[in-house]
């Protein structure tokens, strides 16, 4: 049967080896010669076709490879919280605290196992979680883990450095600025701490621009070196990689309607005229009609039914049904047809979905390649005059193919991603309105006058204090939980074919409206209007900052308490997983479903943890008082996020690393913003050496961006 | 001896169409299956060897192909200008003005052929100019002289309608927006003409919207028709192109460097594990040191003083030497080293420049490949895992090639690049201070007070007016003089490795300094500290402008005469070449050398022609009076570089339709740049239904462009 394959593969390829030809460019893909072993082209076509059946592979566990990590590991667990030490010990709630461990391990015993143990808590999976090398969460979680967890050692080694010297050289200095007569530091007010205690014309701004020197210095150093890191770590993580078929796949869209043949003649007359030589065969996937839409409803009603009635405890794999929140078609109402060629051998299995599909619009196409090298060839190069038809991307891995969005036509992508874009920066901006309409509301007068029936709770003295210290943060935090969400709307209305590049997508949205909204508002905090003052002469911005950035240090403390001390320990607790499976298990009575571990959440984390960078950045000179509350932050992280990634989420899709340029990008942003914030500052004390020895540092910042642009990117 | 070639050649290659795979992409390069047609790899060696040599090749020449057009075309020769004419018939000036014919007909009997014909004005040149078809503009002056040709089509095509339109339309409008008494129209001042006359909140506004919605939106449809034009043009251009070396040639650089063993080695080993089946050979590019130089210099002078005292006319194929304009070093100190594969044959001829080069830097590496899509796909994959080494792009074609900048290390780049960006930017703010000085000295009784021996010319009536009126639109166009070369100076020092890429960055540079100094620093026409208050608040800029467009009218006017018309004359006159065609041959005495000739400055015309571009649709709802003169000067500039372009300059290389894109963004920038200030002039005016129906246009525009990106560049 291989006689197509051995004899047209061009001879000479074999040599490239690896190290060579691959790009580390993390931006775009590998360039491997990766000829597949499997030399019979039956078996090869089945095995293409059973990875990449619409649902219900297990792909990724398959390729997680690695020694499987055992019970034995994760049995002696506890938590940091009590209450979440007691219910992570409970054998009910075992899915929502080790989900990836129970889909890895379902096929041996479990719950019910330790009950000696429950009720006592341990910090056994503290120790755990930081033994863990970065081999074993590579294994384990992924790439883009590894790069999480990058990003929080990266984050606490600076912040360390920052804290050290700023706490020890910079506090004192603020602290004694003024000749003031100073009583008891505990009953000191806060704003004694930021450099505006310091004199103006002051001969020790110096230290605080030397410090910000070496802040900076070191942070780019860091920075560069573990982007090396992560950036080898990708090369090797891609030319290491378990044979996989998105590595020979090319999705093709764009493809021009003909009358005369069908779409599967077309592009297997395209590809055998102009890669004939790699070219293997391919899939059409058809946008299913109304009649398929219905029929696979009821299909998939009968399922449900048949499985709530079902008594027997099923073991067995099962498929994952995505629901598409935009149609609310299922990803099944769409289908991988089969070519003529195979046609004989599934006609049995595919039979109905077959009906009536030769007038459907032909939206994708997946094509195989021989080789890697030659999938990668044709998956860059532009296959027409016209380059918005016959459009070759490399395939997304099996599991991470967003199918709702595959009959998206190629021609809309453009107009979709500006809408998108000018959807988003429109909803930023409206955000802004109920937030501070609310927050005015927390003024306590103006709650007494709306709603009288609150007098008697708010004339308390711990309740207004409540009130007025605490809601304004929290009203901010429960809008925040809307955001994502939303933004994860946007990123699928933009069309992407991959949940990884669409979670990416988010990611990038969520952390510019989280800066924008939490950061800037904040700092220009004031109404809508003097914002808008403010914009209107960008020569003022630094003035404005530094006035500004001192006096709200004492929120962002309350803010890295309130959010982000608060969210890792729910984070810990897993609240929502908590009630859901409460609900699912003692209420609605269901049968556990094993398979639906959700997958972390990159698109928020990542965004946070670039928020307190950023915070720490821009008070580490001005306002050091924050910076221990951050590194305890830090350090908590680490912990907490380590330990979710290794026993809670599962991935079922990875970047494969490209959530490093997101927070390189935002570190760079952060350290120029404070560098332009200690501008203002050092203007306004008068001091034209620390201002004039600022914009050099500036400068060199932003060339150091370049040229790890130049570098790595 | 074609042994290595026809065997490990991919046999499945060759039945890639060129159609299909070809790019039209004006961006990148096309992609096209070429096999050379000469089986004997000695042979085709020897080929490249030879075309590829250092300077002295003809293969532009030899490649311009099409029928020769014959002396006989261009014999009955006038001019517009008499005195032109008169010069132009001159056997002794033949060389000015027609340079590229000469140099193509060198072995033809030429001058003292035509006595008669001398004396007497004709046209016939004009007839020529404009029958000639785009076919024989290709064939005699390249892709970039069609593409010039285009420009002035297009602006020709919309000044038209929108003379008409505004003219007819909108300039009676405005002429009785008011209810004045109208004295006799000669009489009359300019701005009656412009928006400015008309009444505020007037009815017929909307005709001044929709005259904008329709010029904007021919403007956009015939943008569109023309860039998919080009990029058909452009696509037949590559595909039809003559077997051109540097289609298989790949240029090298950031070659690591290996103490083992030497560069040449280094660079075969490289090519022969990675590209083995395709790899032909290679040339190692050496920068040659302090004493190659030197002997080098006194082999030159030797030559030089031998061609002075040789009086015999020698109109043999001589070398053209290249001066390199910043490190002083003539092209030739830069050699083509011969590999140990034709060491044997060419040993004779290139000896002395072998002599101690082993130590030297290995700069650049031209290596060769079998086929053309093996060169493309080698120069645009990545090569290695640091994207600094090894870094691969097409060569440039072998006229092409800028010697002098091969050098340049490719780590420099990046950081020379920004280097020049800020230089630029700093030119063009400081190139306002001396304007705006000597503007301010045209001041009559300045100029008095300044230069007392000046009064008695200066009383005189003409004098004071000549002064006034056209001093500052001289000094203007004499400092802009300057500018071209201190452009191309700059993007010299970019680094560029080829003549098109260089004359077509600094046609950037110049764009943005024309348009920066000439519209925007006239417009808001003041002192400098006047515009530093426009820029400091961002919004106010519409309505800046908006004021002060239609005041500026009659200035434009008058620079479309001044700069426009004159500048056309004087291209027509060639008075540099003149002067120096006169000063070489009567002064000097030096024998002619018909090798020069000077090829087209696009830097300099293509920033002219858009700027009056920019001009016009500024101007055109606002100030209609501007468009007669405009489309005179478009007129006659279509003649004018028509004639130019087949007569004068020679074209030694190409950048293969490249100016387009600038040319396409220019005239979006200007449309929107126009609809903004409308938007302005509507809000002053208080029209909310005109200024409200202005927005979407803008929109609209935008989204066009993005489109056209999307499609065609």
């Amino acid at each position: 049967t291989s006689t197509t394959g051995s004899t047209l593969a061009p001879p000479a390829m074999a040599p490239l080896t690896q190290a060579a030809l691959s790009i580390i460019n993390v931006k775009t893909h590998v360039l491997i010669i990766f000829d597949m072993k499997m030399p019979n082209y039956t078996k090869r076509r089945m095995f293409f076709v059973a990875f990449l059946g619409v649902s219900g592979t297990n792909a990724a566990l398959a390729g997680l490879g690695g020694d499987p990590v055992g019970l034995e590991v994760w049995r002696p667990a506890a938590t940091k919280d009590d209450a979440c030490v007691f219910l992570r010990k409970q054998p009910a709630n075992v899915r929502v605290y080790f989900g990836r461990r129970i889909a890895e391990e379902r096929n041996r015993r479990l719950r019910g196992a330790f009950i000696l143990e429950r009720f006592v808590p341990s910090t056994g999976w503290i120790v755990k979680a930081v033994q863990c090398t970065e081999e074993e969460i590579l294994a384990a979680a992924g790439l883009d883990a590894v790069v999480f967890n990058r990003i929080l050692v990266f984050s606490i080694r600076i912040f360390s450095l920052a804290a050290l010297l700023c706490v020890f050289g910079i506090l004192p200095l603020n602290y004694f600025g003024q000749d003031i007569h100073h009583v008891r530091i505990p009953s000191e007010s806060l704003d004694v701490f930021t450099i505006g205690n310091v004199q103006v014309r002051s001969r020790w701004l110096w230290v605080h621009c030397v410090t910000l020197y070496i802040i900076s210095g070191v942070a780019c150093i860091l920075l560069y070196l573990e982007y090396r890191h992560i950036a080898r770590m990708r090369l090797r993580h891609l030319t290491r990689a378990t044979p996989n078929p998105s590595h020979f796949t090319v999705l093709v869209r764009g493809i021009p309607k003909t009358t005369k043949e069908s779409c599967s003649n077309a592009v297997d007359d395209f590809f055998t005229k102009y890669h004939g030589s790699s070219y293997l065969f391919h899939q059409v996937v058809y946008k299913v009609g109304k009649v398929q839409k219905i029929m696979t409803g009821a299909k998939k009603a009968y399922e449900k039914f048949k499985h709530f009635t079902d008594t027997s405890v099923d073991q067995s794999c099962r498929a994952i049904t995505y629901r598409c929140c935009l149609c609310g078609a299922a990803s099944n109402t769409f289908q991988l047809l089969p070519t003529e060629l195979e046609q004989n051998q599934e006609k049995t299995v595919l039979k109905d979905s077959i009906l009536k599909l030769d007038d459907q619009e032909c939206a994708a196409v997946f094509v195989y390649f021989r080789t890697r090298y030659a999938a990668l060839v044709a998956s860059e190069i532009l296959q027409t005059s016209n380059p918005m038809k016959w459009v070759t991307n490399l395939a997304p891995e099996p599991d991470d193919v967003y199918w709702s969005n595959l009959w998206v036509p190629y021609k809309q992508l453009w107009i979709r991603r500006i809408a998108t874009l000018l959807g988003s920066i429109v909803f930023m901006f409206l955000f802004l309105i109920p937030v501070t309409f609310i927050q005015g509301l927390s003024q306590l007068e103006q709650l007494q006058q709306k709603l009288p029936f609150l007098n008697g709770i708010l004339k308390k003295k711990y309740m207004s204090q409540l009130v007025t210290g605490y809601l304004p943060s929290v009203i901010l935090q429960i809008f925040l939980y809307t955001v994502a969400p939303i933004m994860i709307l946007f990123s699928t209305l933009e069309g992407p074919t991959s949940h990884s590049e669409r979670k990416r997508s988010a990611c990038c949205k969520v952390l510019y409206f989280t800066v924008w909204n939490v950061f800037f508002v904040n700092v220009l905090s004031g109404t809508v209007i003097s914002q808008l003052n403010v914009l209107s002469s960008p020569k003022d911005i630094p003035v404005e900052l530094a006035k500004a950035i001192p006096g709200q240090a004492t929120f962002f403390i309350t803010y890295v308490l309130t959010s982000g001390w608060a969210s890792l320990s729910s984070e810990v607790m897993q609240l929502f997983g908590l009630i859901w499976n409460f609900v699912t298990k003692y209420i609605l009575r269901m049968k556990e479903d094993t398979e639906f571990v959700p997958s972390f959440p990159y698109h928020t984390e990542v965004p946070k943890v670039m928020l307190f960078g950023l915070l720490g950045f821009t008070c580490s000179v001005l306002a050091p008082l924050i910076l221990p509350f951050l590194l305890v932050y830090f350090f908590l992280g680490y912990v907490v996020y380590r330990n979710q990634l290794l026993n809670v989420y599962r991935t079922r899709y990875d970047t494969g690393g490209l959530y490093w340029p997101i927070a390189h990008n935002t570190v760079i942003f952060s350290l120029v913003l404070t560098q332009i914030i200690c501008l203002g500052v050092f203007g306004l004390k008068e001091s034209p050496v620390a201002a004039g020895f600022t914009i050099p540092l500036i400068i060199l910042t932003l060339l150091f961006n370049q040229f790890c642009r130049n570098r790595l990117l």
